[in-house]
């Protein structure tokens, strides 16, 4: 602080204000000040005094697909609770579903100087990544795994979810089971169009690839497919919550509703007109876990990368028992 | 850097590798850096280095109620948008209505160099950030005006909305017209409480204050409520999204619905039994021309402060021409 004091030709006393913004200083003295800052290239900030103190800068940064998306924002919602507790503060950022998107904000953080990660991958390569882990910055992946990494993992039992909706479903007398899901350039999607095969494979019912429509999904490409090639169906399974609402849009008014299982819970299923069948989920517990589990990086925990996966349930409502 | 390099004993590019985090440094070198840097109380860092750039830290920070409530996601959505479009990142967190966790985020965030705050105000009083803004960070006040403070507020036209709500209800032959609010030491929930009024006064109805019940709402406090003091009520109107909500889950399979406006638009509001006459507003467009003046203030604007309200209006669907 001496030598900015000295190349602006203050005292130490009028750095030390204009630092840390204290009233009492000349507007142009403190631009003198805030020049002479700049060319020396510090700053005195919180960085520097959480340095001091051992503890980084207090902040983890979190990369999602929407925050705008009920799903992301009880899970930022979580993140930040868990995070709270620690005295952290939480960047966050949407990535769009764009690898690009999601390399950009993890750079950001990055040179922000973050703490540690916690990304909902967009992409599937996060080499990128390697030498931010080497230099000791935890991340933990959310949602869905690293593209080529070992790195710690918190998922959710996607396959194992639609597995039992096609399950619940077969055991109503259903055989012609439809399956509407995201990109499955998309883990989540992948593993739950998995799910969805296998229950039928365990069914003894051969899969009919008519029946089954990848997004990524709008209004109007479900309306597409259900008018279309899954007009056969007399059930329906969808990916996620944003597709369970496209199809629910499409079918107020139908006269004829396939049997339905949604992929996520969400507000307002138990009231729609027949409620809606969900594959549930606890939302908070997969950011609570994957907070936790950065944490205890941070705290100094060294063992391999875990691999934690979050269980998913059916909770049975009336459009899962609508019959054949 | 090279003071630093001096008080370790080192070279300057080994200072420089410790502070970016490069591979190559033993251990006990690295240490022996950090002490000299925290003794020196500098921390070269990505705030420096946009000090130098002349545009700040790069972030803004955004306090909300609750990021897991849908209004919130879509604002925090909005404002990142604005953000990201402009360079900047965002720090988020929720306050819980709370004026205390309001000021710890606020502090927090200013400690941290933020470059402007968006805030929702969980509290009335605001003196404490007139040091924060005479020092040169600007404050937008979202939803809620600041309580002590002349300052850049965008808020909703709360009383408007409710007051055609009444005017919506009234035209369809309702005198006996229930209010549902939340707890009227939050501005905006005063506000529509305003606008009730002012509806009933204009449509020459005594106001009943015993048909108002103003929260904080729970599901049960809604029931006891509804069939209490508002069984006479043959309409209700709900102050936000959240009591909206708590309502609908009451009245499912109720024999008696009174009519219904609710405060707040929200996804499968078209879709549920009868589906709910709301009044809505442009969630992302209060969020996007809040960080807007955010920006133009960051941008140089120094008009006097600011009052902007964003229109609400009243969309119609069957919940609101239940008879009386």
């Amino acid at each position: 602080m001496s030598d900015v004091a000295r190349l602006a030709g203050v005292s130490v006393k009028t750095v030390s204000r204009v630092v840390n913004a204290e009233a009492g200083v000349q507007p142009a003295t403190a631009e003198r000040v805030s020049e002479a800052i700049a060319r020396l290239g510090f700053s005195r900030n919180l960085g520097a005094r959480d340095l001091r103190r051992g503890v980084g800068t207090g902040m983890v940064g979190l990369v999602v697909e929407d925050v705008g998306n009920p799903f992301y924002s009880l899970l930022t919602r979580a993140v930040e609770e868990v995070a709270r507790a620690r005295g952290r503060r939480v960047l966050t950022g949407s990535s769009d579903e764009d690898p690009a998107g999601e390399r950009e904000l993890v750079r950001e953080f990055c040179a922000r100087r973050v703490d540690g990660l916690l990304v909902v991958p967009a992409g599937r390569e996060h080499g990128y990544l390697r030498a931010e882990i080497d230099a000791g910055t935890p991340v933990v992946f959310v949602d869905r795994p690293a593209g080529d990494l070992d790195a710690d993992t918190v998922l959710l039992d996607d396959a194992g979810g639609t597995e039992q909706a096609v399950h619940h479903l077969v055991g109503r007398g259903h055989r012609r089971i439809g399956f509407l899901g995201d990109d499955p350039a998309i883990h989540t999607a992948a593993e739950r169009l998995r799910g969805y095969r296998s229950g039928l494979h365990r069914a003894g019912i051969a899969a009919d690839p008519v029946l089954t429509a990848m997004g990524p999904h709008t209004a109007e490409s479900v309306r597409a497919a259900l008018t279309g090639p899954l007009r056969p169906a007399t059930a329906v399974i969808t990916g996620n919550n944003r597709i369970t609402v496209h199809l629910l849009r499409v079918l107020a008014g139908a006269q004829r509703r396939p049997a339905l299982v949604g992929f996520d819970d969400f507000e307002l299923a138990d009231l729609v007109d027949p409620p809606v069948t969900v594959i549930t989920h606890d939302t908070r517990e997969l950011g609570r876990t994957a907070a936790e589990l950065l944490f205890s990086r941070l705290d100094g925990d060294t063992a391999p990368a875990r691999h934690l996966v979050i269980p998913t349930r059916l909770l049975p409502r009336r459009s899962g028992e609508v019959s054949p």
